[in-house]
C-alpha cells in the first residue's frame, strides 16, 4: 500500500488496555456488569469539581461570540498569567505568560515538546516502567527511544543510565508520580538527576533536556510526600502538564507546557515550541476550557476517594501475600505477579473476572498494573476474589 | 541551536495577518477602536446557533464525570454516528461510523490525513490561492508541497495541474468555499478534477488521494450556489471538516474526517489515519464538544449577515471601481489590488485605517483579502474611506 506503513501499524496495532477493557464489555453481558471487575483503564472515577461545571454554566450564559472565538496561537494571554502565577505561588518560580504554551492535553503537551527540540537521529530516554506512547511520540518526532530498566525501589538506576546516555541523547523523560508503579521521585533522586544531566551537558556541548511529563502531580495521598517542582532543581526542563487527572477533564483535552525560562536559549525553545505546535496542527487549545482553567487555576478534584481505594486495597492485599510497591501517588497500585509471567497470570485473574494489565507494555517485565480510580464498593466486592486467586497458585 | 531548526523557525517566522492584527491594537490605543477598519481576522462574528450553548448548560447540570472522560481514540461511537448519519442524509453518501474520526479542529483534521498517507520524497499539491498552513503541513509530514497558479476565475487551471502531478503525488488539496477566495468549486470542475485524478492514478498505479478541506461548507449565500460533496465524484478522498465556521465554535477545535470507505484499500487508510493521530497526540477530540456535536449535527449559526456585509461591502467596491471577484462563499472578499503590489496597497491603505491583507501569503499576488466577518456598522462606516483609497490613486 501506498500510505505512510509506520502509521498503518500504529493504528492497527490493539493496545493491550483496550483489548482487556473489550473483554470486559463482552463478559459483562454475558455475567452482568457488577460481576465484572475492570481494574484495566485510568479514566478519573471522581467528578470534576463543583466550580468546573459552574464555571462552565455561567460562561454560556451570555454572548459566547468571544468565548468559542480563535484565541493566540500559544493560548489566551490571560489564562497563560493565571497559569505563569499558579506556577509561581505554589513553586516559588520566576514564570512569565509568556513561558506558557497552553495544549490540548499531556499527549499534546508531549509531542509538541519532543518535535521542537528533536531532529533525526536524536536520543530520547525513559526509565521503565512508563506510559507506552512515549515510544510512539519520540519515534514520531524523529528520535530513537531507549529505555532505562526499572531500579528496585523504582527510584533511577544511575548505572544503567550512565550506560545509556549519549552524545546524542537530546532529552529524558520523567514522570512522577508514575504511571504504572505509583512511584514518586524523592528530592534526593531528583537532585542526583539534576547533577547527571548537568555534567552530561557540559560533557557533550549541549544541553540534555529534562521533559517532565507530570499530570499526576496533584495526586498524592500522603502528607510525607513531596513532589519536588523539577525546574527548581534543573533549568534546562520542560513541564509537560494536563488537569486530565487534577480536574478529571482527561476528556476535555487542556494542558500546558512550561518552558523554565532559565533554560540556555529558552526564547528559542519556546518559539520551537511555538513552530512544533503550528506545524503539528496544535494552535489554539480549546478556548472554553481555557477559561475554565482561567478561573480555577488551582482547583483539585476531591481525591480523598482514590486514598481510600488505595488503602484498602493496598492493605488487602499485602495482607493476602502480593508483593506491591506502596504507591505514594497516581491511582495505580504495581504489584509484582506472583508467578514469573505476568501476561499469563492477568489470564488467570480473568477465571474470577478480575480485569489487570499485564506490565510488559510499560516496558517492565513481571509485573501487574491495578488502576484503583474505581468505585469503593467494587473494589470492596473484588478482594475475596484476589485471595482466592493467589491461593490458588 | 541543539533544537529542531524548522520548528524554531516556524515559531519564529510571524504571520502577516497577527503583524496587522498587533498594527490593529497599537492603533486603537492612539485613534479609539471604533476608528480601525479591521478586515484582517477570519474569526467569525455571528454567535453560535443558541442550541450549542443551550446543550453545553445541559450537559453540565448532571454527574459530568462520563461527559469528561476519554471518548474512544477516534471518537465517541454514539457522535460518529450522528456525523456519519448527516452526512449520509444530507449528501446521499453510505458512511459509517466507522468512517469516520472526529478531530480537534481543521488543522488537525489536515495533519492527521496527511501524515497518514504521506512518506518522504511524496508531493502534495494545492491549487493558489491557498491557506497559507497547508504548506506548513504538508511540509511537516514529509512530502514536497507543489503550487498550481491560480484561474482567472477561480476554478482550477488544468493545464497547470497535468504539468504539475507526477508519480510522486500522493495527494491534492481543494478548498471550496474558498479562503481567501470565497469562490466554489462547480460542479464541472469536480467532474473534471475527478477525472483527472482517476486518470492519473491508473497511470502512475497508486491513487492521487483528494484532500477536500472544507471548514466554509455552509457559508453560501444564493440558492444558485451548491457545493458538490466530493466522494460522490471521486472514492479516493479525505473530507477533512470543522465546525469553526458552521457553528462559529473556533476556538473549541472540534472537527472530523471522513475516510470515503468506497476508497481503495479504505480499512488501511482508516487505519493509518487512527496510527497518525496516536502518533501526533491528536486522540479523543474534547469529549463535551463531541456530545455539542452529537446533538446538533446539522445546526449552523445565523449567517444571514454574513450574506448582508458580502452585498453591501461587494456593491460598493465594485462601484467604487475595485475589480472584486464575486464570493460565493466563505466569509472573504478577493480585490485585485488596484496598483501592481498589494502588500504597497494595503500599506497605503493603513492611511485610513483600513487593514487588508496582502495576497502574497495565500500563493497568489496582486491581491487583497477583506473578511467580512465582522460588524455591518463597521462595514458601512469604512465604506467612504475605500472611496478615498481608490480615488487617491
Amino acid at each position: 500500500m501506498n500510505i505512510n506503513q509506520k502509521n498503518y501499524s500504529l493504528g492497527t496495532a490493539r493496545s493491550v488496555i483496550r483489548e482487556i477493557f473489550e473483554y470486559g464489555n463482552r463478559r459483562a453481558l454475558e455475567v452482568g456488569r457488577e460481576n465484572v471487575y475492570d481494574f484495566s483503564l485510568g479514566n478519573p472515577s471522581v467528578a470534576a469539581p463543583e466550580s468546573v461545571d459552574k464555571t462552565i454554566a455561567e460562561l454560556v450564559k451570555n454572548d459566547t461570540c468571544a468565548l468559542h472565538s480563535y484565541t493566540s496561537a500559544q493560548g489566551a494571554p490571560s489564562t497563560r498569567k493565571a497559569i505563569s502565577d499558579s506556577i509561581n505561588e505554589r513553586f516559588g518560580e520566576t514564570s512569565t505568560p509568556d513561558d506558557i504554551y497552553i495544549t490540548c492535553g499531556a499527549a499534546a503537551s508531549l509531542t509538541i515538546t519532543l518535535h521542537a527540540i528533536c531532529n533525526n537521529g536524536d536520543k530520547v530516554i525513559a526509565f521503565a516502567p512508563f506510559f507506552p506512547e512515549y515510544k510512539v511520540f519520540a519515534e514520531g518526532a524523529g528520535a530513537e527511544f531507549c529505555i532505562v530498566p526499572p531500579a528496585g525501589d523504582f527510584q533511577i538506576d544511575f548505572d544503567a543510565l550512565e550506560k545509556t546516555i549519549d552524545k546524542n541523547t537530546k532529552a529524558v523523560i520523567i514522570n512522577s508520580p508514575n504511571n504504572p508503579s505509583g512511584a514518586v521521585l524523592t528530592e534526593q533522586t531528583i537532585i542526583r538527576l539534576a547533577a547527571v544531566l548537568k555534567q552530561k551537558s557540559e560533557q557533550y556541548g549541549h544541553p540534555v533536556y529534562l521533559i517532565s511529563d507530570e499530570p499526576y502531580r496533584e495526586l498524592v495521598y500522603d502528607d510525607s510526600v513531596k513532589v519536588p517542582y523539577i525546574t527548581r532543581y534543573y533549568d534546562n526542563t520542560f513541564v509537560c502538564y494536563s488537569y486530565s487527572k487534577s480536574l478529571s477533564l482527561p476528556g476535555e483535552r487542556i494542558g500546558y507546557i512550561f518552558v523554565c525560562n532559565r533554560m540556555e536559549n529558552s526564547n528559542a525553545c519556546y518559539a520551537a515550541v511555538c513552530g512544533a505546535g503550528r506545524m503539528l496542527g496544535f494552535v489554539c487549545a480549546p478556548s472554553l476550557m481555557q477559561k475554565v482553567i482561567e478561573k480555577n487555576p488551582t482547583a483539585v478534584s476531591d481525591i480523598s476517594v482514590y486514598k481510600k481505594n488505595r488503602d484498602i486495597l493496598y492493605n488487602a492485599l499485602t495482607e493476602y501475600g502480593y508483593d506491591c510497591i506502596h504507591p505514594d501517588g497516581a491511582f495505580y497500585l504495581f504489584v509484582k505477579s506472583p508467578i514469573a509471567d505476568a501476561k499469563a497470570f492477568c489470564e488467570l485473574a480473568k477465571k474470577y473476572d478480575l480485569l489487570l494489565v499485564p506490565s510488559d507494555s510499560f516496558g517492565c517485565e513481571g509485573y501487574i498494573r491495578i488502576s484503583y480510580c474505581v468505585s469503593t464498593d467494587m473494589i470492596n466486592r473484588s478482594l475475596p476474589l484476589f485471595e482466592k486467586l493467589i491461593k490458588e497458585i
